[in-house]
């Protein structure tokens, strides 16, 4: 793909190439989280504006232009703002803390207050989501995007039962990313071709596409937990070490460590012993067993394969735009 | 309605004429709860299996069957599965909202599995819910009950947002009691109208029939809060006093008590100071205003409206049975 934009710049061109989508996306979004019951919309608003890029809806509407839909259709805009609420409710469930948690001091009585209204405000943009669905009133759309919402939640249970065993293999760490994190973008990419009225071989390579990328993502996010410098990121180093989950860079330092590791990995993450210094030690583990570069090569992998998955498209500015995007996730990472 | 079946005799009456339905509908229910994650349906089983009386999808079976639905359609089982999935993640959310250590006479799911795992599962089952109303393919259907959704979340919040707050009025506590309880039986009982295809007057009909038969239910269940024994109900007393939620007891017996009262319902309710004998104060003094025979005047009230609604149905065993529903959902107090 010699040629095509990279990374940052990559993404503000694509923003700025759908800049009226995007803008529209936004007021849907903003329209449809409205509540006479005045926390919804201000917690809703706190975690949406706080938001992130908004990749999900980008691919769905990125998709939904290079398969060439009606330019004058919005069902991608709305199709586009259910996937960021599916996204949002699960970010706002995500955010639960276990009472145990809260046992061990970490919480305080407004993390509670936190717990109680994410749960809510979280299953009201997923009501909401649906909503939105059926006034769109395509049953595929709708049954894709119900069928990532039952994935995503399978996917983040089993990353609860690997939660602090670090009998944990690969495959199953893979199992939970696909759930977690892949299955969301993938149906987001997929109801591009969907909207757009394409062909199911189209509409598999767009999943297939989103899929590969979802991987990748959270594989990079999964490095960068034990890699990154927080105030550049400004995401919190660490936060999968402390909870004790098993991701792909402790998993492979743990096979490739020696007995003493092992116990160390043992006793921080399985038995929850943490120390001052802990982080830093498996910061070093990891690094030391090339870990990181081993999870940054899978991730680069997969990203290779969602750019294959757009070989069947014909070049278009938004086609260079999507595997740009995969440059950008993999490439956060630098 | 002289000469209809009464109480849990008739529950039972309603549970024999339905056997077929109601076999077929949990065979739905422990089908779809199924997953390759193993924790999703043990702990799904957990809630579902503890069982209660289902009276939501009785109330859909009841209901098309009254409407002359097709004897040898499925739709109103599996739109009645849909219904108690979307009821049970309502209760596993509640859970951790309620922190509550009692439901249904046993150890609350996120007791036994956490916080986490409740949320997720809830989640599961809320995707899971969609994706069989997706299956059944009507988009009225699936507007139906996404709304319900929608309100029963806004519901929740609201109750959230009064909680600890002793000004809060009849009106907001009705408003928070509508959405959390009212609006799925409304939505469970339009249901068998819409099945069976039937006019919107009965669609409505039944909607105003669940509504105010669920207003009736949480008026009741709000009362016994104070008045119950414990072992009889397998519910924990006092849940409501104890988390500072602000019901129909409380606001009567705050508005009818002297400036000493009002202090201690500030104290306990407001300030969460509560004091080993308090609760037994709560009781006597909402006992002494009259408080709990004025609830349930109220839900008597709502009750008679619930039967007023069944009117425009012409008499038949089925209507006789959802009658005698509402007087089992009050006569839970005696």
């Amino acid at each position: 793909m010699d040629g095509t934009p990279r990374n940052e710049d990559a993404l503000t061109a694509l923003m700025t190439m759908l800049r009226p989508d995007i803008e529209a996306c936004n007021a849907v979004i903003m329209g449809k989280m409205a509540s006479p019951v005045a926390l919804i919309p201000r917690l809703a608003a706190h975690i949406i504006a706080a938001g992130g890029k908004r990749l999900r809806p980008l691919l769905t509407m990125a998709a939904a232009r290079m398969c060439g839909y009606d330019p004058a259709g919005q069902r991608h805009v709305v199709l586009a703002a259910c996937v960021e609420f599916i996204h949002t409710a699960t970010l706002l469930h995500d955010d639960v803390v276990d009472e145990s948690a809260l046992r061990r001091g970490q919480a305080s009585a407004n993390a509670l207050f936190g717990n109680q209204a994410s749960v809510l405000v979280g299953d009201f943009l997923f009501a909401r989501s649906f909503q939105l669905m059926i006034q769109d009133g395509s049953l595929p759309v709708m049954a894709i995007l119900a069928g990532a919402s039952a994935t995503i939640a399978e996917g983040e249970v089993l990353q609860l039962m690997t939660q602090n065993d670090t009998g944990t293999t690969e495959e199953q760490y893979l199992e939970v990313i696909h759930g977690k994190t892949a299955a969301l973008f993938a149906a987001a990419a997929r109801l591009g071709a969907v909207v757009a009225g394409r062909p199911m071989a189209e509409e598999e390579a767009l999943d297939a596409y989103g899929r590969n990328l979802g991987v990748a993502f959270q594989l990079v996010d999964d490095a960068l937990d034990y890699a990154a410098d927080q105030a550049v990121l400004g995401k919190t180093v660490g936060d999968d070490f402390r909870e004790g989950k098993i991701s792909l860079p402790v998993i492979v330092a743990f096979a490739r460590g020696d007995e003493a590791q092992r116990l160390f990995w043992r006793r921080t993450l399985e038995e929850g012993e943490q120390g001052e210094d802990d982080l830093a030690e498996a910061q070093r583990l990891i690094t030391r067993h090339g870990a990181l570069a081993e999870t940054f090569a899978r991730a680069r992998d997969y990203g290779a394969a969602a750019l294959t998955a757009l070989a069947i498209f014909p070049d278009s500015a938004e086609k260079r735009a999507l595997a740009a995007v995969v440059d950008y996730c993999i490439e956060r990472a630098r």
